[in-house]
């Protein structure tokens, strides 16, 4: 009878069938060759990657050396973010204990889809020739396409578990082509600076993924708490991720600086700010457990707020104290994060974060676009020189006769701007994705790969059964005992 | 009687030796002495590297910075290489629930050996100087060396826990030789360009090691079943490898490829490839599959072979929707390879391929060279410029009046070599390989680290304990349990 | 009785208190506070990374193109000593079974705050601007503190599991304090070159954590004995450590080299050391073994002695098959430690070393120190040329007349200061760290990242008990048996 009843229990919670066979292949396909079709009308190579061309540039601006390819200036720190994006992002949700072939798996799947749209979405926006009609591609475009992905990726932290690698797609398409929206605004209308993207990549993502993740809301998540937890190997595993992001944020923020002391100045201020995070990390950990233990969860994620929190300001003369600063405070305030806000928000507004991206993106980012103001703001002649005022800010052309003051205020609007694209964008995506066509898991099936993956048979697996075991070994024992003291008397 | 027949059984099984106690430290020694008397006859430092040299090449040719050396083009793509040769390769290799020291361990050793011979062997093929006898290195050299080893790597690859330590040297000494050899007559006499090495790395290496397999063919190799799979984590760690090779691969391609817009060129191609490769293997993954489950072993192999397939091509004018194309189809191509082509190649032609490197070097890496040829005979001065043209196919000197039409029949020309180098030389090492002198594993002792390794006393390393505990298990929860509703009664 | 005693035996053991929560927060703050105010009176931009001086900068020199900035030059470098920094030093100490979390993330801990540190400490002996009284900064001072952080960590391997990390933060304090001071005597009044840091970074860390050990000696710590060991897993780990160290050393030991020639030239050398050690340590360690079966801890640590030794000569025109010779006898030197001279230390010398740093990096370092000095002695004007021999050992200003037999003596009594340096103030700071304070874990919780972590509950977290299973399964074998056998009759 018991049986009978856990079997129509468990047939009524799953209900949801979480088969993908036609809709993932399809989408995959679909989309895959819409790319095809698309670059085919749309993208060429620039003028430094176009063999004709590149002898041509160097002909007419009397270019001696190929190290003036911008391949040589750029193209380090764009495999130091790629590596931030694939392996930085992907090991870093490996750290449920039975997700991890998700985490690592669909992370590397919406990544390499997303690359491909954010390359057509931020072409046309940013660099469609008006007379061909074609976009150009370079190095720096393989870099903004990683990072126009990252803010999907972020969005993919606070959904992790919960959704099918069909809605994820769902959520790259929508997040790229948002991103790319806001960016344009962002950049272009608002003329703001944004190398590392504390605005349009993390304060964007954060509250994407958030908005998502709100309307998503799965009252019964409960039933599947046994695996929302970490393992001991897949804490280590997801070091591997945080490291990887800690190590190459310089990169990250300064990858599409001004060449010069501008790729030079953003590294070293994000290094920086980076070192302070993590002390304060470590002191706010210790000091929130009793017996001041360290909590992985703090170390794998709030070390990493300062370089968040420099991704408008790390350009700019905010000065390596200023830097210690930013990075003392956001690893303060994310671990905070971590330790309040985030059972906050699932107790009271009904938002399920799984990696927390609330504290390591949304807040810092915000409070990176808002550093950014303020450093722009106070920029000076004196600081700067003149020349160094305009070529940090770009006040060319229609923005001649922009002052840092003003500069300021609309680095403030641009940060407000890419919180409410996230927002707005999130909420609608997430409505999309309630569409009862997905194949997302059921509540007691979230976190787990088996729902979409084929998982090794090793003992980890099956869980149900070694712990069957356990609780006889612990009957057996009382049994056992008493034998024994009878046999021995 | 039962147990002493196993006994006998056991003995006769593992009449081999897996002792390698003399063989290998004595073919350490020779070879790296070997190393040292024939380095410190031949190799020197080349003009960038030698501090004289490289005062005298700048005053002579007016170089004013230091830039200029050859370092600072290729060194961080280098880097990207040696990772890829090392955690690359070698953490792809780790997927193997008992086998991830072996897999990881002697790729290192190996990979270490090999690009010593290399530097060697190439040296003497492209760059030995008539004069003084000697041979010139830099960092294009380490670069070459690196490229030499992956291609014994490969082979490795289709060998896992097959063979012992002394059988892949001996694999390695003659992977090495003969991929020197089988690269001089495809580049410099069929003047062949493959700067990724579609032919002469991956399809040669990939022949090479599916032609040894076949030849150490084990008909009893279901004794170690139990052992030729994964577990959870391990599959984690090949990820490693998995994201490592595909983010650095635009570097594999760019590596040695024309300063300028050759390297920034074949870069983008690389990428774009490789995205669009995991698209179409997460689509047929998921196809193949009754529920629509993903299989790891696809996503950790067939999502590469884009980057495999664009080895000679990527440097060529093949346009971004042409490299979409190509990762489009050897994503799909690969995993129907990894579903049907290698079961069948064990099946029915002997051939056992543990990594399946038939499906991600073998086949693309033909293709690829196929691939190549295609786009160059297409290749045209409106395209390329008459300038480009010369550039990229290097139609100098006594290749001046070569067409592309003309080089394209050469580049299929020098994939056939390849191939016949691969199976041939395969063929013959594999014969060598069979003397049993090696000390390769039994049957019933492969994919097992134990055999060579010494292997930490943890729960999983005494799987046989274990099964036996678990069976007493459940022998005591029969007896137990009723045990148990007696005192109950 | 016996669990009073038991409990009992415990309470005296355990009597140390791991509690950290004061202590640990409290050095956290004072010191990142002390940071921010010494960063805002001493660091600013250097004149290739603020704005207003480079642009200054290249007006006065001429500089036509911002690739000139030493961003180009050495950020590749640096960014593959960060990594060996976090992760390469970070995994190669999460060896252990359950000390993974301590390994990896104390690491961290103490790099990031030792590389701030650093910043001030070396700014202040080596560029302490003597008019306005600041320091400037730029990526070559980041790659310096990164270096001298390194010592710390080498320091830190010999007291792996020992130490709670308040008194590492101790120990990077004072290590990177004395090593700016040794750094000073050597580099600045002795003049030696030792752009890889043989003698500054490895012998001085080496004997400076062996010195902290030696005086921190726990006669009891065999009590835990069982948690001094590796898992399967945990050595896999370990790997992505020492390849990440092996494959960018050559970046390690050039990225402070001359420009041009110089940084290339240390990289070729260092790479070919490299190759040769790996051989050498599989041959001895293969051969220490009865069945000649590999060992993890040789293959992981001693295959990285090339590296160490060439700290000093790799810049020097060692020649190629100089550099195959000193991995080939460091490779067999560091081995031998590992096999006998570890387990001496311990038992003669009372001197506990966790991961034998003395045969990786002690031993290596000073002979890599000697090496140098050799090498340097017999430079040659035919060889390097006048300029270059000025060059590369910088015979300018005050030491214009010294000549390389002079240099060769100088070199050596730098590895003399060095070792010197790391014994005395290793053991004053292992005086320090004896005051009762500092909640260092009781003989018994050694090597346990409970005492100082959230550790997840899964099954390997609860050892004893699992022991405690295992001991009751065997247990009810032979009760169950016997039962069975009654039944059965």
């Amino acid at each position: 009878m018991g049986n009978f009843l856990e079997c129509m229990g468990s047939f009524f919670c799953r209900q949801k069938n979480t088969n993908v066979r036609i809709t993932l292949p399809f989408v995959c396909f679909l989309w895959q060759i819409a790319m095809i079709v698309l670059f085919g009308i749309f993208i060429r190579y620039d003028e430094e990657s176009d063999v004709r061309k590149w002898l041509e540039l160097k002909e007419r601006n009397n270019i001696t050396s190929d190290i003036e390819n911008d391949f040589y200036f750029r193209y380090p720190s764009f495999q130091d973010v790629h590596v931030m994006i694939f392996v930085g992002f992907g090991f870093l949700m490996t750290f449920l204990k039975r997700y991890s072939f998700g985490g690592v798996g669909f992370n590397f799947m919406i990544a390499a889809f997303g690359v491909q749209w954010a390359l057509l979405m931020q072409g046309w926006f940013h660099a469609l020739d008006p007379v061909t009609a074609t976009i150009s591609i370079g190095v720096e475009s393989l870099i903004n396409a990683d990072f126009c992905v990252a803010s999907s990726l972020i969005a993919y932290g606070a959904l992790l578990g919960k959704v099918s690698p069909v809605q994820l797609m769902i959520v790259t398409l929508f997040g790229v082509t948002l991103f790319a929206v806001e960016e344009y605004i962002i950049l272009d209308l608002l003329h703001c600076r944004d190398a590392g993207g504390s605005m349009v990549i993390h304060a964007f993502g954060g509250y994407y993924g958030l908005a998502i993740s709100w309307v998503l809301y799965r009252p019964n998540l409960h039933q599947s708490k046994r695996l929302n937890g970490s393992t001991y190997h897949s804490d280590v595993f997801a070091m591997i991720g945080t490291l990887f992001l800690w190590m190459y944020w310089p990169s990250f923020n300064s990858a599409i600086t001004d060449h010069g002391s501008g790729q030079h100045r953003t590294a070293i201020n994000t290094y920086i700010a980076l070192a302070s995070s993590v002390l304060t990390t470590v002191a706010i950990s210790s000091l929130s457990d009793k017996r001041g233990n360290l909590d992985m969860v703090h170390i794998q994620n709030a070390t990493l707020a300062g370089g968040v929190a420099m991704g408008t300001a790390a350009e700019f003369m905010i000065t390596p104290y200023g830097s210690l600063i930013v990075g003392f405070c956001c690893g303060i305030i994310s671990t905070f994060g971590y330790l309040f806000v985030t059972p906050f928000l699932e107790k009271y507004l009904k938002l399920q974060d799984t990696c927390g991206v609330h504290n390591l993106h949304a807040v810092p980012g915000m409070l990176g676009g808002f550093i950014g103001a303020i450093v722009a703001a106070f920029a000076s002649e004196e600081v700067y020189s003149r020349q160094g005022l305009i070529e940090t800010f770009d006040f060319e052309g229609e923005f001649a006769d922009r002052t840092p003051g003003t500069q300021g205020g609309f680095q403030a609007a641009g940060t407000c701007v890419a919180i409410v694209f996230g927002l707005v964008g999130g909420a609608a995506v997430g409505l999309i994705l309630r569409l009862p066509i997905w194949g997302d898991p059921a509540d007691d099936n979230c976190y787990d790969d088996e729902a979409y993956w084929e998982v090794p048979e090793d003992e980890e697996s099956i869980p149900p059964v070694l712990e069957y075991n356990n609780h006889m070994i612990h009957k057996h024992q009382d049994i056992a005992e008493s034998n024994f003291s009878v046999e021995q008397s």
